[in-house]
């Protein structure tokens, strides 16, 4: 079985107050985007989901930042859902995917190499990380407090052997899901987690950048 | 009804990987705690909870570090329960108390007075920001996906009614709650909610040392 990776960069970015998709807002002077897949240099197979209005603006941006590292480029849905869905059919053969946020610049080259080992011995993995704040349930207007611990934060890779997501998303239909693990799991899948990373954030925020460079920065001491 | 500020600084910080507590660990050149204790520099009657083991070394920080800010030295107990505790009886007189991590040295003293806002309004006041990453609860082996807009990510600092607060610690017993709004709701009472601030993190790990340097720096552009 190939390793594969989908990397889904549908956002507009409309919470960043920048004028462009936040994939390609610049981080330590290149875009967000070549950071993330510069993370997954190991593997050959790269699909990247783009609407097909930025795939322009993404040919001028390699050629500006003179960005070798070959991908396919996918057009994109109009909803994470499609785009996903979308680059799971590019996909010619089976094998396991690694599907992840454009947005997640920090992922380490360690924690993916352990997501495909526990994919392939268990048939998917997903990455989490403990809640350090306190925890509360909303109910309408009132709200309780929950035991943290019994809860944790996602995040992405997330791996699953190809055939398999892509039944999922044949099974489910495009409701709210924020992730794929949740529609594994509607189509009847049981998640593997695996420790995840605090440092592998999800740049959604304009401080988010700020963060993002501190600890690019501390990662050169 | 006066307002006052409770500062909790019970931690041994093992977590960090440094020989020293969390709170005094340097950030921007300065202990954590002093950027902590600056925030609330609008207001006169601020304790704070130490372990009494760590009394001498604050009074050489505050000597080496030229700091002038008078807080009220209050020894804390075994838990951050006791701890608190202890700070709640040591306010001479009735008001309203923020209730506030040593370790979040980056709340802005604009959420500070509107949580002191509310909480003269409505009785108490909890700072809480939307969860932005996939949310999953584990049940022993198993896990399964929970729709994070029916969450929110608690912070502090959490405003209460000095004897309101107080007797709900009274009336319940030290279990593992993680923070003063569980004790308060425990005890009967509804709690306020409020939007709180991104960058309001705790620093609980190093990487978050970096993160808290990044957004300093950011505020001084």
């Amino acid at each position: 079985l190939k390793n594969f990776v989908l990397i889904v960069g549908g956002g507009i970015g409309t919470r960043m107050g920048e004028g462009i998709p936040k994939q390609f807002i610049l981080l330590d002077n290149k875009p967000i985007l070549f950071h993330t897949i510069d993370k997954f240099s190991a593997l050959a197979d790269i699909a990247l989901v783009l609407p097909p209005d930025h795939f322009s603006y993404w040919d001028s941006l390699c050629e500006n930042y003179n960005f070798q590292k070959k991908v396919t480029l996918i057009a994109g849905g109009n909803s994470r859902f499609d785009s996903v869905y979308q680059g799971l059919c590019s996909f010619a053969e089976d094998g396991i995917v690694a599907i992840h946020d454009a947005v997640r610049p920090l992922v380490s080259a360690k924690l993916i190499s352990e997501l495909f080992k526990q994919a392939y011995k268990v048939g998917n993995a997903v990455p989490c990380i403990p809640i350090r704040d306190s925890l509360r349930k909303l109910n309408g207007l009132n709200n309780t407090a929950v035991n943290r611990s019994e809860y944790t934060i996602i995040q992405t890779p997330q791996c699953f052997a190809i055939s398999e997501i892509k039944k999922a998303y044949e099974i489910v239909q495009g409701k709210d899901y924020t992730d794929d693990a949740s529609i594994f799991e509607s189509a009847g899948g049981k998640i593997h987690l695996i420790e995840g990373e605090a440092c592998n954030i999800k740049i959604t925020y304009k401080e988010d950048l700020f963060i993002a460079k501190a600890l690019i920065d501390s990662e050169k001491l």
